[in-house]
């Protein structure tokens, strides 16, 4: 039997931490490509390069992978990927990240990371964004390392719910700390934002975003709660942004009757 | 009683002709206050400036408006409109648009147009996008005119569900052929990508986007559905990704069990 294909990609560029134990882990799976960033993409949600061409280019990065940098977005990487690099092959499995930092919660919107990952998914490839609850560049990715195989294992073998894809959250924790994995839904917590002012050399005005992060989402059931329960938090996630609850609702039924009269 | 304040955005920027239209509506139904990218940002979705300082000016480009050029993403425009322009005072409406070319089905996720409309509905401001099936700079948005303002009107008056947002679509007719208002879902559609590859002057290949629009979902009751009908098209959407029916799926379950053994 042939082995797997396994895409490998994140929003923080090849030489990031986190993309080298995925691409291990990977290895140990499968057949791995590498299509990844060549700059810092951070933030960057589901934004692709439409006025500009791409590039990409072939990098030794990794020993033994085919392995390319591109010039755009997390969710161009993807895109390419599938259109050019791996185009005579089918792509059994996207992993993206691991990103530094959560993207639990609402951060899955603003999430490079997360973005690539559901692009995947959008063509059809089974997908899974992970992410470590650490900011710092020498972030230990090791934990975790067993559970985040598994979770590839899981997903190479029964593949996902058509056009979802997996949001996966590691807490800070050391690997007897971790208390297991938990299946959850995204928290409705938000961003509190403020903006840094200052003025630069020349004494223009700037602004500069910072913000806390507000979780007003008291139920047990979310990603945030079982992170910090100690779980790997993992939320099956999708495209259709259709609020359900507000198309049942009477009141915009209204708009339906503005103009027959 | 006093005026209503509502913020005006959108993707391309002060001079576009879709956003004109939406600041006279404005100007009729209360205090208006513009805060749009001082550059196209068309398929920026959710991303935001982290890494780089942001600056807003001025500018005259509307008569008797308070109106400010960003030089960041449309997200990045909202959140400066409600912590720094408009910080003293309540939001009661954001209006983004009015694009030109469809944010209909999966359109919705690359949109900056939209994501601006979702972030202020992340910030608790009713928030409504508004597209025009029609890429031409000189597209015609007045045929909408009345519809657009009803739901204006009807959000002003109402508001919205916590955390929702319209994604209102408009079909490319003339408005004795625009048969009404339409609530409904986002369709499962996708873009069928590919890219053109060519050399730039200096010999170096290059990759530029291009691709075809793929409506998979038969069912009569998506936006996609109800544009080629003759309607305009209304999603309620929100930024709960969770896919909750693949979270119900047994499949997953095995998950949780993985390293309990």
């Amino acid at each position: 039997m042939s082995k797997p294909l396994i895409l490998v990609t994140n929003d923080d560029g090849v030489t990031a931490p986190g993309i080298k134990m995925l691409v291990e882990i990977a290895q140990e799976l499968g057949d791995v490509v590498v299509v990844a960033p060549d700059s810092p993409q951070s933030g960057m949600g589901h934004a692709i390069t439409l006025n500009t061409p791409l590039r990409i280019h072939r990098t030794r990065a990794f020993p033994d992978i085919e392995a390319y940098e591109c010039s755009g977005t997390p969710v161009d990487c993807v895109k390419l990927a599938k259109n050019i690099v791996t185009k005579d092959r089918k792509v059994d499995l996207c992993v993206s990240g691991i990103n530094h930092g959560s993207n639990a919660a609402i951060n899955i919107i603003y999430s490079g990371t997360l973005s690539a990952a559901m692009e995947a998914s959008l063509e059809g490839i089974p997908s899974i964004g992970f992410s470590l609850l650490d900011y710092r560049y020498n972030a230990d990715f090791s934990a975790a390392r067993g559970h985040i195989k598994s979770i590839m294992v899981h997903v190479l073998k029964n593949g996902l719910v058509n056009g979802s894809l997996l949001n996966v959250n590691i807490p800070k924790l050391p690997s007897d700390q971790i208390k297991g994995i938990k299946l959850c839904r995204q928290a409705n917590a938000r961003w509190q934002e403020s903006y840094a002012e200052a003025e630069d050399p020349r004494g223009q005005k700037y602004y500069w975003l910072t913000g806390s992060f507000v979780n007003n989402d008291p139920n047990k059931d979310t990603d945030v709660a079982a992170l910090e329960a100690g779980y790997i938090s993992v939320v099956p996630s999708h495209h259709d942004l259709t609020d359900y609850d507000a198309l049942a609702d009477d009141s915009l039924k209204a708009l339906e009757e503005v103009h027959k009269s």
